[in-house]
């Protein structure tokens, strides 16, 4: 039996679809919308799942009070309230399309929870797009 | 890593689950109030997922706005607002119980991607029932 | 101040909006897809809001489960799993759009409910559409 | 008896809380996070209410159709995937809070609906936070 | 034009809904699964409507973290993760039903806000019941 | 192809997290608000999800309301209205956290069901806190 752990969060930022190695013209078929000079934004949601046994002790899988301060401090307050293309240094270079930035809160969070254990991150960008990572 | 991404969308249907190879009384007891004979219907929600490398030029999995023109061609036009006993050619002769819609969707919709990269499709029938079909 | 109770209640239903009186060009110009001939369906959601003092003894506006029984026996188990334009003695000779349902219910719950207590009957036909009708 | 008729509507967009006639520092003391120079965004819902008796012959308070593709060209065309306070010609010169939005975009509808008849427009930024706007 | 902001946050707690004036028989019959001795609970979700002008500086009806605040230190504070019949000094002796909520709630939050501001306190107990108390 | 059928239901109960082991500094570092003496509570969601083909005589993977009957009878009956650490026989001496009751469901629902069928079961304690099990 696999066991998991979801923690829900999320965040409201902005930001722009726009490949640099291509003109306007194809960044409008590619992107639409999406490639506004100035940019527009969500309301982000984030689902954070941990796999392991469940601790006989606690009854938990993990502390979900310390998972959500990780999250807080490894994610949302990089990213809350900021333009994604342009304030956050880990996102530097990345299109942050909703995979994108799954992969990118995927590889700040792995490192700082114990091997094995991130199962899956769930990026909502609106109630019609999702992108999801998963080992 | 798994990288996945997932589009939601909706249709309104109505519809009737009824065994024509049975009597009533036996449609009754399986299937209840959804065998009334003038049908009943519902909100569907339909995702669909998608799975595969994010491409690194574009950031994305797959066009998410040719998915949602692909899925809004093979399935939605043909279903919204139809009754789906009478009004669907591609789902005469089947009881259209959730589980059975999945399926066939997922049969119209999997030859129009690239092979394999269809990974879920997920309908709800109302909050309470969800019916899903995985590769 | 004024102190209001809200139950919400669901259902699922087949209806067709049309106007007998009109030729189908008419039919197909005002209500569109909905005028499919087999009709289509809605997971529908009802909330009945009641008015009045807080009784001192029970902390109740009114006994809700009185209230949900009464909306169950007097609307719900006459519209679930039924096609509105079909099934439903009281809804005979009534387009179905969702302001004419609202205001059926509205006059088979008001005389069962002591007098001026029905406040407002909201019916979200989808997360698009809604009707309210209020005293 | 009141009857009304809601519309659901969405978009997403980038703002930026900020009273150019102070320094920073009372920026940030008003505004927090919202004063972030580069902006950030939401996926706003908007629900648009009117108000009026049921047609006899249409079951309809007001064309449901007609009423979202008005709320498409007269809001959501000039709002949606754009940066509110760079992008919107008729917000020029407001600072983009949900009660100014909300003001705004009655201003602009109710010019194009029949006298009265607009009754309510609820604008939701957040899971959070709405503003409402009332005749 | 009425302009109204709303904030929604929640609290999870336990309540039972017992009148101590009454023998078993009657608490079970009134309140039937909401009398077990030990209590049940919910997660509850607490709307809060103020009403006012938009303040032609701010864009604001009211400061919102202020009004968030309010909130946490007059309310939240002192339900969330509590028992409401043994834990909450300001509900002692009130069965708390959600209308008893709804009202207690008003009364704390009433003397804190600008007198005439606070329009309306919606304390949803499930997805089916809510509890409205409005100036 | 894998088949799945998910049915989603609700119950609200009260529980305590608290590990008799420890003394309550202990137990408040761990579980903070959550080791309050007189217990809290929560509406919780529990979806299962049951693995098959479709039987192509009733296009079901497993006949619903049996389903929903087994669920309502196994769990929901025992927890629904209750206090979880006093009134559950078979909770006696678990620590009521999401992931214990997940897995404690898991085991009175596994053995009546077809053996294998039982796919997942997913509780949901709060919108941001969910437990999943998993064959």
């Amino acid at each position: 039996m696999q066991t998991l752990l979801t923690v829900k969060t999320h965040f409201s930022a902005a930001h722009r679809l726009y490949q640099p190695a291509w003109d306007d013209v194809k960044n409008d078929q590619v992107f639409g919308l999406c490639a506004n000079p100035n940019g527009h934004g969500h309301n982000y949601e984030l689902e954070v799942t941990v796999e392991g046994p469940v601790n006989q002790e606690t009854g938990m899988i993990m502390d979900m009070k310390a998972l959500k301060t990780l999250i807080q401090e490894v994610v949302l307050d990089r990213v809350d309230h900021k333009h994604l293309n342009l304030d956050v240094p880990f996102l530097r270079g990345i299109i942050p399309t909703a995979e994108n930035l799954a992969v990118a809160f995927w590889e700040v969070l792995d490192p700082r929870i114990p091997a094995g254990r991130l199962y899956e991150l769930r990026l909502q960008e609106t109630e019609r797009n999702i992108a999801v990572v998963r080992r």
